[in-house]
Parts: structure tokens; C-alpha cells; sequence
């Protein structure tokens, strides 16, 4: 990681993306001077796991020494935290969420404002390696987009500019990769529990299915009944998920994609 | 690996499960004696790899030593090379196919059939560390359930009996967990290039996904807009999706299900 100037950080929110950054950023040499939550209980369980910080339960920072202000909060609450916080001139306030675009901050008297958004789930149990997580970064002006990438480095060795557009595409992409993929797992596990089978039997299988569409385009590598076009396999499986009609419905929506994608030209695998 | 008798093995099937079976099989002290293929050509690809195997284009092995033999070519031709094949008599016959039940071999002339299914996709560029692979066995004796499974310890740590309708069940499950969530993952990075962003900048929220999914029911850690039932975000999302009407579909589909899974009682997790 880069080695730059030591800044001074105020946090509002002490959820998992406040715990994970702040204590990161401690780590490399920024000094946190305090922790923002609506409950001193919240603020507190944070801050004091920061040598330097103060828990507050005041959006009011205009007395402090904040050069920098990270807001990490549900993004629901975003708009209402950004009428409310004051900061002294010049400060830098970013949020961190990845489907609200920069201007969801508004005017905030004499601010500079910005989005510093790390590309990861987080909870406080489990330890993350933030120099592996990508950093994107967005700001009104130059020097401070200068400013959010210059302390995003500190952390991480991935840090990328990106538009609040690009940035909610993103999301939607995540959505896809992440979220749906979680469920299209949990379907999985369900299934397997039903036959009276160890859910963790098809691991291998799944982390092989990542580890290609990291090298190769999903499309091009897509095995299975529905780019086979199979209708014997297909049927019987239709018919297995006769209990769970939402499933079925799922089974054919998701084959017919798979088949509409190989209309447009992508080559099928032939395993599984 | 169990250490275990040296067995005089005959591959039907010269393709990617073949490829790596029989090379495994060989390595570990069996001998394979030959690899049927359609093809001459076929054949040979894979018998010149072994130290012992003859190339051959015919099904009639009964005048061969052969102990067992390992069916691994489509499943649509499975049926037919089975009524083919012919085999001495207390030769173990087994196809490896996860989707095929053991009846699909009918009834083969004084052989004992079985199933020796290695539960991974395979391409012959790509080496497997067989050891992590998981083998389900099946046969219609006791004896040849105990032959097939010691065959499959001598190259896996992993082997499991497992009958033809729990074969199925899982078969399904892959569907799901593998085939369905490639296909999601080609989206994604389709999105993300729609978007003008690298490809690979959500592996380590994917990776992160699995890793989660391994430890603890999938449907218990799901996040995202759906679950939280996120109408302005799903909107925006659907929205962003309207040059797509067949993604628009599926992510319309795919939100309901989770949505419908949560109302079960499985309860929703807060990120992304």
C-alpha cells in the first residue's frame, strides 16, 4: 500500500463497513478522531477499539478537527445525516454505499464531497483483507477525488475512479453475482438436504464453476441440460420440483435465458 | 489413497472424464488395458498416455481380461453402446454418469453393473486433483458395490454410496448451484462491460459469497435489495435493465423467490 500523510477521520455510523475501514485505516497511520451513531452504546463500541477516537452521538463536527468525514450508514438514513451534519470548510465528506449516487449528499455548507466505496460485504465476525478489496471512488472536484484515491490506496491496492452511472451498474451486476448466485446456492443446499445428501457435496463443483468464469466468459463455458437443449433432462427435473412450484417457475425462467444467451452466439460446454 | 488391489481396467469413452479417470486410475497402479472410441484417432489420444492400454473401436471385450469397465461417453448414447458391449462373464460394468440411473444399462450379458460417478466437470487442458473429487458409487450386488468403492478410494478421499434417485436429486442441485449460477455470472460481467468496467471486479465479493455459503445455509445469510425488500432500489434496478426485457424477467423472478423463501423464516442479512 501507498504511504501518505496521516489524516484525520471522522466517522458517522459504527455498523460492519465503519468497523472494518476504521480500524483499517488506524492501522496504516490515519488518525480516527471520533465515531458517530444514534446510540452511545453504538458509537462507543467502536471508538474504543481506536486509540484516538471520541464516540458522539452529535452530527455536529464543525468544532473538530475532521478533514475527512466517511459516512457508513443504511442507505435509507443517507439524505436525512446529509441535511443534518455540519463540517467546518474545506472538510471532505464521502459516503460509502454503492447503489446511492454522490449527489444523494446534497449541499452540505462547506464541504467537498464524495463517494469512497469499498466493493465488499462485510461483518464485524469475520477479518477481511481490505488490500484485496477494490476501492471506487468519486468526487465533485479534482483534488478531492485526488484526496478519497490517495487515502483508498493506503488501504487497498485496488483503487478505481467511477461514476455514480457506472457505479449502479455495478450494483446491479452484484446483485446478479452476489445476491442471486447466494440464493441459486441456497436452493442448492435444499435440495441436496431433501435427498439426504451432505450440502457441502457440490463445493468443489462451484468454486471450479468460479474459478472459470474468472478466466473465461461465463457465456462461452456454459454447461448443462439448458444450453444442451435436452428437453428428456429438463422434463424429469420439471417434474422432480413438483412440490415447489416457485422453483420450477425459477428452473424454466433460468434455462430459457440460458438458451436465449446461446441464440446470440456464445458456444456451449458439453459437462454435467 | 487407499492402497488397493491392482485391477485390470477397460475405458468406454475417450472424452474429458475418460481423460482424467483413466490417467488417475493408471497412476495409482491399476492397469488400464484399453479405451474404446468411436474413432481410431479417438482411441489412441488417450491410450498412448498409459502404459498398458490397447486402442480399440470395438465393444466386444469378452475375449479381453478385462475386470471392470468404465462407461464414460454421452448420456444420450449410453443406452445403445449398453446393449452392445459384450463382456466375459463377473465383469463389472459401470457408466459414470451423474444423470443416468443404474437401470440405464439394462441388462448386460454376465456382467454386474454399477455407477462411478466422479461429481466434478472436467477438460482435458485442465488438471484435477481427483483426490478432492467426490466419487458416488452404485451397483445392483453388494460385492460390486464393495469393488466399485474400493476403485474409487484408490484415487479419492471422498466416495459415497449413492443411489439413483438421491444421484438425480443432486444432479438437479448442480443444475442450480453450478450451471444456473455461471449463467448469472456471465450476466454480471456482461453488465460490467456494458458499464465500461473490468470483468474481474467482483471475484472477491464472489469468492466471498461461496466462502459464506460453505459455512452456514445460504438462505439464512442472504442480502441485498430483495430481501430487504428494497422497492426503490428493485425499481431502479429493473428500470436500468429495460434494454434487456429477458434479464428484466429473470431479475424480477429471481427477487421474488427470495422474497418468497424469506417469508419461510429464514432470516435476512443487511449488505449490499
Amino acid at each position: 500500500m501507498l504511504a501518505v500523510k496521516s489524516r484525520k477521520i471522522a466517522f458517522i455510523g459504527a455498523g460492519n463497513v465503519s468497523w472494518h475501514l476504521a480500524q483499517a485505516l488506524a492501522t496504516t497511520g490515519h488518525q480516527i478522531i471520533s465515531v458517530y451513531s444514534r446510540t452511545m452504546a453504538g458509537s462507543k463500541a467502536l471508538a474504543y477499539r481506536l486509540p484516538d477516537a471520541q464516540p458522539t452521538t452529535s452530527l455536529d463536527l464543525h468544532q473538530t478537527e475532521a478533514e475527512i468525514v466517511l459516512i457508513a450508514i443504511p442507505d435509507a438514513a443517507l439524505a436525512t445525516v446529509a441535511e443534518q451534519i455540519k463540517v467546518k470548510p474545506g472538510t471532505v465528506v464521502a459516503h460509502t454505499s454503492g447503489s446511492q449516487p454522490l449527489s444523494m449528499l446534497g449541499n452540505i455548507a462547506g464541504a467537498s464531497t464524495g463517494v469512497f466505496y469499498p466493493l465488499q460485504t462485510f461483518s464485524k465476525v469475520k477479518p477481511i483483507d481490505l488490500a484485496q478489496v477494490p476501492i471506487l471512488v468519486e468526487a465533485t472536484h479534482e483534488h478531492t477525488q485526488l484526496e478519497l484515491e490517495e487515502l483508498a490506496l493506503s488501504i487497498s491496492h485496488r483503487v478505481l475512479p467511477v461514476d455514480s452511472a457506472a457505479r449502479q451498474q455495478l450494483h446491479l451486476a452484484a446483485v446478479f453475482a452476489c445476491n442471486f448466485t447466494n440464493h441459486l446456492l441456497g436452493i442448492s443446499q435444499q435440495l441436496l438436504q431433501e435427498a439426504g445428501l451432505p450440502t457441502e457435496l457440490l463445493l468443489p463443483l462451484i468454486k471450479e464453476t468460479i474459478a472459470k468464469a474468472a478466466q473465461q466468459n461465463p457465456y462461452t463455458v456454459q454447461t448443462g441440460p439448458a444450453i444442451r437443449h435436452d428437453a428428456n433432462v429438463i422434463q424429469a427435473h420439471l417434474q422432480m420440483l413438483q412440490r415447489h412450484p416457485d422453483l420450477q417457475a425459477l428452473y424454466q425462467n433460468l434455462t430459457v435465458s440460458i438458451q436465449e444467451t446461446g441464440k446470440k452466439g456464445h458456444s456451449a460446454g458439453t459437462t454435467i
